[in-house]
Protein backbone atom coordinates (compact mmCIF):
# COMPACT_ATOMS: atom_id res chain seq x y z
CA UNK A 1 0.00 0.00 0.00
CA UNK A 2 0.86 3.81 -0.61
CA UNK A 3 0.78 5.29 2.84
CA UNK A 4 -1.30 8.29 2.59
CA UNK A 5 -4.61 10.27 3.32
CA UNK A 6 -7.05 10.76 0.80
CA UNK A 7 -10.00 11.98 2.97
CA UNK A 8 -10.83 12.84 6.48
CA UNK A 9 -14.19 12.67 7.69
CA UNK A 10 -15.56 15.09 10.34
CA UNK A 11 -18.21 13.26 12.00
CA UNK A 12 -20.85 16.28 13.24
CA UNK A 13 -23.77 17.28 14.97
CA UNK A 14 -25.35 19.77 12.72
CA UNK A 15 -24.53 19.62 8.92
CA UNK A 16 -25.57 23.33 8.33
CA UNK A 17 -23.52 24.91 11.50
CA UNK A 18 -20.33 22.74 10.25
CA UNK A 19 -20.58 23.62 6.25
CA UNK A 20 -21.40 27.17 7.18
CA UNK A 21 -18.15 27.24 9.85
CA UNK A 22 -15.86 25.94 6.94
CA UNK A 23 -17.56 28.15 4.15
CA UNK A 24 -16.98 31.01 7.11
CA UNK A 25 -12.91 29.79 6.97
CA UNK A 26 -13.08 30.66 2.86
CA UNK A 27 -12.84 27.06 1.90
CA UNK A 28 -13.92 25.64 -1.09
CA UNK A 29 -16.58 23.16 -1.19
CA UNK A 30 -16.29 20.98 -4.44
CA UNK A 31 -18.90 18.37 -6.17
CA UNK A 32 -19.81 15.79 -3.84
CA UNK A 33 -22.63 12.74 -3.16
CA UNK A 34 -25.87 13.61 -1.43
CA UNK A 35 -25.43 14.04 2.21
CA UNK A 36 -21.82 14.85 2.40
CA UNK A 37 -20.13 18.07 2.34
CA UNK A 38 -17.13 17.92 0.57
CA UNK A 39 -14.00 21.12 0.81
CA UNK A 40 -10.60 20.79 -1.25
CA UNK A 41 -7.32 20.46 0.96
CA UNK A 42 -5.12 20.98 -2.28
CA UNK A 43 -4.85 17.32 -3.52
CA UNK A 44 -6.91 16.26 -0.38
CA UNK A 45 -10.66 16.26 0.81
CA UNK A 46 -12.19 17.56 3.71
CA UNK A 47 -15.64 15.91 4.50
CA UNK A 48 -18.51 16.12 6.57
CA UNK A 49 -20.68 13.74 7.68
CA UNK A 50 -24.06 13.18 9.86
CA UNK A 51 -21.99 11.95 13.54
CA UNK A 52 -24.82 9.00 13.81
CA UNK A 53 -24.69 7.73 9.92
CA UNK A 54 -20.76 7.87 10.56
CA UNK A 55 -21.05 5.87 13.85
CA UNK A 56 -23.49 3.50 12.14
CA UNK A 57 -20.75 2.83 9.14
CA UNK A 58 -18.57 1.51 11.23
CA UNK A 59 -20.87 0.17 13.69
CA UNK A 60 -20.08 1.39 17.01
CA UNK A 61 -21.72 3.36 19.41
CA UNK A 62 -22.22 6.85 18.67
CA UNK A 63 -21.95 7.78 21.94
CA UNK A 64 -18.13 6.35 22.07
CA UNK A 65 -17.35 9.11 19.44
CA UNK A 66 -14.95 12.01 20.69
CA UNK A 67 -12.50 14.33 19.31
CA UNK A 68 -9.04 15.89 19.78
CA UNK A 69 -6.92 13.05 20.50
CA UNK A 70 -6.08 13.41 17.04
CA UNK A 71 -5.69 17.45 15.54
CA UNK A 72 -5.11 18.66 12.28
CA UNK A 73 -2.14 20.75 11.81
CA UNK A 74 -2.44 23.27 9.04
CA UNK A 75 1.23 24.88 8.29
CA UNK A 76 1.69 27.95 7.27
CA UNK A 77 4.20 29.82 5.22
CA UNK A 78 5.16 32.29 7.77
CA UNK A 79 4.87 33.03 11.07
CA UNK A 80 2.17 36.42 11.06
CA UNK A 81 -0.04 34.03 8.82
CA UNK A 82 -1.00 32.16 11.91
CA UNK A 83 -2.76 35.11 13.49
CA UNK A 84 -4.66 35.80 10.26
CA UNK A 85 -5.79 31.79 10.08
CA UNK A 86 -7.07 32.17 13.72
CA UNK A 87 -8.99 35.40 13.15
CA UNK A 88 -10.59 33.65 10.48
CA UNK A 89 -11.57 30.99 12.30
CA UNK A 90 -12.62 33.63 15.21
CA UNK A 91 -15.00 35.19 13.10
CA UNK A 92 -16.27 31.71 11.66
CA UNK A 93 -17.17 30.91 15.53
CA UNK A 94 -14.47 28.41 16.65
CA UNK A 95 -13.09 28.14 19.86
CA UNK A 96 -9.79 29.73 20.12
CA UNK A 97 -8.32 26.65 22.52
CA UNK A 98 -4.44 28.34 22.74
CA UNK A 99 -3.64 31.90 21.19
CA UNK A 100 -0.69 32.08 18.94
CA UNK A 101 2.41 32.21 20.53
CA UNK A 102 6.01 30.97 20.25
CA UNK A 103 7.38 27.56 21.05
CA UNK A 104 10.39 26.02 22.44
CA UNK A 105 11.32 24.47 19.18
CA UNK A 106 10.96 27.59 17.48
CA UNK A 107 7.88 27.24 16.28
CA UNK A 108 5.00 29.68 16.46
CA UNK A 109 1.33 28.36 16.65
CA UNK A 110 -2.19 28.58 17.98
CA UNK A 111 -4.80 25.85 18.47
CA UNK A 112 -9.20 26.32 17.74
CA UNK A 113 -11.60 23.60 17.84
CA UNK A 114 -14.90 24.26 15.26
CA UNK A 115 -18.33 23.70 16.63
CA UNK A 116 -18.52 20.38 16.98
CA UNK A 117 -14.83 19.68 18.45
CA UNK A 118 -12.06 18.44 15.86
CA UNK A 119 -8.83 20.42 17.05
CA UNK A 120 -6.79 22.34 14.30
CA UNK A 121 -3.31 23.32 15.22
CA UNK A 122 -1.75 26.55 13.05
CA UNK A 123 1.78 26.18 12.67
CA UNK A 124 4.35 28.05 11.89
CA UNK A 125 7.54 25.70 11.55
CA UNK A 126 10.37 27.76 10.49
CA UNK A 127 12.45 24.70 10.22
CA UNK A 128 10.75 22.70 7.99
CA UNK A 129 9.20 25.21 4.68
CA UNK A 130 6.33 24.13 2.88
CA UNK A 131 7.30 23.10 -0.34
CA UNK A 132 5.70 24.67 -3.68
CA UNK A 133 3.02 22.23 -3.91
CA UNK A 134 2.27 22.77 -0.08
CA UNK A 135 3.83 19.18 0.69
CA UNK A 136 4.91 18.63 3.76
CA UNK A 137 7.94 16.49 5.91
CA UNK A 138 9.88 17.08 8.82
CA UNK A 139 13.31 16.64 6.83
CA UNK A 140 12.04 18.63 3.65
CA UNK A 141 13.03 16.01 1.16
CA UNK B 1 -5.20 30.87 3.13
CA UNK B 2 -4.54 27.86 1.71
CA UNK B 3 -6.72 25.19 3.12
CA UNK B 4 -4.89 22.00 3.54
CA UNK B 5 -3.34 19.51 6.30
CA UNK B 6 0.16 19.14 6.49
CA UNK B 7 0.15 17.17 9.89
CA UNK B 8 -2.28 14.84 11.64
CA UNK B 9 -1.09 14.07 14.98
CA UNK B 10 -2.31 11.18 16.65
CA UNK B 11 -2.74 11.22 20.42
CA UNK B 12 -1.25 7.61 22.42
CA UNK B 13 -0.97 6.12 25.52
CA UNK B 14 2.12 4.01 24.31
CA UNK B 15 4.39 5.95 21.89
CA UNK B 16 6.60 2.12 21.64
CA UNK B 17 3.00 0.63 20.78
CA UNK B 18 1.48 2.90 18.43
CA UNK B 19 4.89 3.16 16.30
CA UNK B 20 5.34 -0.54 16.45
CA UNK B 21 1.69 -0.65 14.75
CA UNK B 22 1.72 2.17 11.93
CA UNK B 23 5.98 0.36 11.12
CA UNK B 24 4.17 -2.87 11.36
CA UNK B 25 1.44 -1.76 8.61
CA UNK B 26 4.60 -1.41 6.66
CA UNK B 27 4.95 2.92 6.85
CA UNK B 28 8.07 5.19 6.54
CA UNK B 29 8.93 7.02 9.39
CA UNK B 30 10.80 10.22 8.80
CA UNK B 31 13.87 11.96 10.65
CA UNK B 32 11.85 13.89 13.30
CA UNK B 33 12.60 15.83 16.15
CA UNK B 34 12.87 14.44 20.06
CA UNK B 35 9.04 13.02 21.96
CA UNK B 36 7.68 12.81 18.05
CA UNK B 37 7.61 9.73 15.76
CA UNK B 38 6.55 10.84 11.95
CA UNK B 39 5.29 8.79 9.28
CA UNK B 40 5.77 9.73 5.71
CA UNK B 41 2.13 10.08 4.13
CA UNK B 42 2.59 11.04 0.56
CA UNK B 43 3.57 14.99 1.22
CA UNK B 44 1.59 14.94 4.66
CA UNK B 45 2.94 13.49 7.75
CA UNK B 46 1.42 11.23 10.63
CA UNK B 47 2.82 12.45 13.70
CA UNK B 48 2.42 9.96 16.96
CA UNK B 49 2.27 12.41 19.91
CA UNK B 50 1.85 11.42 23.69
CA UNK B 51 -2.07 11.99 24.50
CA UNK B 52 -0.66 13.92 27.73
CA UNK B 53 1.72 16.12 26.31
CA UNK B 54 -1.03 16.66 23.48
CA UNK B 55 -3.29 17.94 26.10
CA UNK B 56 -1.03 20.14 27.66
CA UNK B 57 -0.16 21.51 24.44
CA UNK B 58 -3.57 22.14 24.11
CA UNK B 59 -4.72 23.42 27.31
CA UNK B 60 -7.44 21.06 27.68
CA UNK B 61 -8.43 17.79 30.40
CA UNK B 62 -6.64 14.78 28.81
CA UNK B 63 -10.16 13.02 29.94
CA UNK B 64 -11.55 15.20 27.20
CA UNK B 65 -9.64 13.80 24.45
CA UNK B 66 -11.54 11.21 22.34
CA UNK B 67 -10.98 9.92 18.66
CA UNK B 68 -13.82 8.03 16.03
CA UNK B 69 -15.83 11.19 15.86
CA UNK B 70 -13.17 11.77 12.47
CA UNK B 71 -12.22 8.97 10.17
CA UNK B 72 -9.06 8.83 7.73
CA UNK B 73 -9.74 7.31 4.61
CA UNK B 74 -6.77 5.60 2.30
CA UNK B 75 -8.14 5.24 -0.89
CA UNK B 76 -6.73 2.24 -2.82
CA UNK B 77 -6.34 2.21 -6.59
CA UNK B 78 -8.29 -1.16 -6.36
CA UNK B 79 -11.08 -3.11 -5.06
CA UNK B 80 -8.90 -6.18 -3.76
CA UNK B 81 -6.13 -3.56 -2.17
CA UNK B 82 -8.96 -2.84 0.30
CA UNK B 83 -8.61 -6.67 1.92
CA UNK B 84 -4.88 -6.16 1.57
CA UNK B 85 -4.64 -3.10 3.66
CA UNK B 86 -7.20 -4.53 6.13
CA UNK B 87 -5.12 -7.70 6.42
CA UNK B 88 -1.65 -6.09 7.08
CA UNK B 89 -3.62 -3.81 9.90
CA UNK B 90 -5.07 -7.35 11.58
CA UNK B 91 -2.15 -8.83 11.37
CA UNK B 92 -0.18 -5.25 13.13
CA UNK B 93 -2.86 -5.58 16.29
CA UNK B 94 -5.74 -3.70 14.67
CA UNK B 95 -9.15 -3.97 15.66
CA UNK B 96 -11.25 -4.65 12.54
CA UNK B 97 -14.42 -2.46 12.95
CA UNK B 98 -16.11 -3.44 9.46
CA UNK B 99 -14.82 -5.60 7.20
CA UNK B 100 -14.33 -5.04 3.48
CA UNK B 101 -17.77 -5.09 1.95
CA UNK B 102 -19.56 -3.45 -1.18
CA UNK B 103 -21.50 -0.07 0.10
CA UNK B 104 -24.98 1.31 -1.85
CA UNK B 105 -22.83 4.07 -3.85
CA UNK B 106 -20.24 1.37 -5.57
CA UNK B 107 -17.68 1.10 -3.81
CA UNK B 108 -15.71 -0.73 -1.15
CA UNK B 109 -14.88 -0.33 2.18
CA UNK B 110 -13.43 -1.34 5.55
CA UNK B 111 -13.01 0.50 9.16
CA UNK B 112 -10.27 0.11 11.52
CA UNK B 113 -9.26 1.45 14.56
CA UNK B 114 -5.25 1.74 15.68
CA UNK B 115 -4.23 0.56 19.33
CA UNK B 116 -5.08 4.15 20.63
CA UNK B 117 -8.60 3.95 18.60
CA UNK B 118 -8.02 6.16 15.91
CA UNK B 119 -10.49 5.06 13.13
CA UNK B 120 -8.84 4.40 9.57
CA UNK B 121 -11.41 3.88 6.33
CA UNK B 122 -9.95 1.82 3.72
CA UNK B 123 -11.83 2.52 0.43
CA UNK B 124 -12.03 1.69 -2.65
CA UNK B 125 -14.12 4.87 -4.47
CA UNK B 126 -14.35 3.42 -8.79
CA UNK B 127 -15.51 6.88 -9.32
CA UNK B 128 -13.22 8.96 -8.11
CA UNK B 129 -9.50 7.35 -8.72
CA UNK B 130 -6.78 8.33 -7.34
CA UNK B 131 -4.42 10.70 -9.51
CA UNK B 132 -1.24 9.76 -10.33
CA UNK B 133 0.08 11.90 -8.01
CA UNK B 134 -1.73 10.06 -5.54
CA UNK B 135 -4.57 13.52 -4.95
CA UNK B 136 -7.58 12.77 -4.64
CA UNK B 137 -10.91 14.89 -4.97
CA UNK B 138 -14.33 13.77 -5.36
CA UNK B 139 -15.30 14.91 -9.12
CA UNK B 140 -11.39 14.58 -10.14
CA UNK B 141 -10.19 17.52 -11.63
Amino acid sequence: MEPRISLITLGTFDMARAAQFYEDMGWFQTETPDGMVVFDLSGQSLGLYPADQLARDMGVDPETLGTGLSTFALNTRSKEEVAEVIEAARAAGASILKEPHDVFWGGHIAYFSDPDGHVWEIAHNPFAPLAEDVAFRWDGY
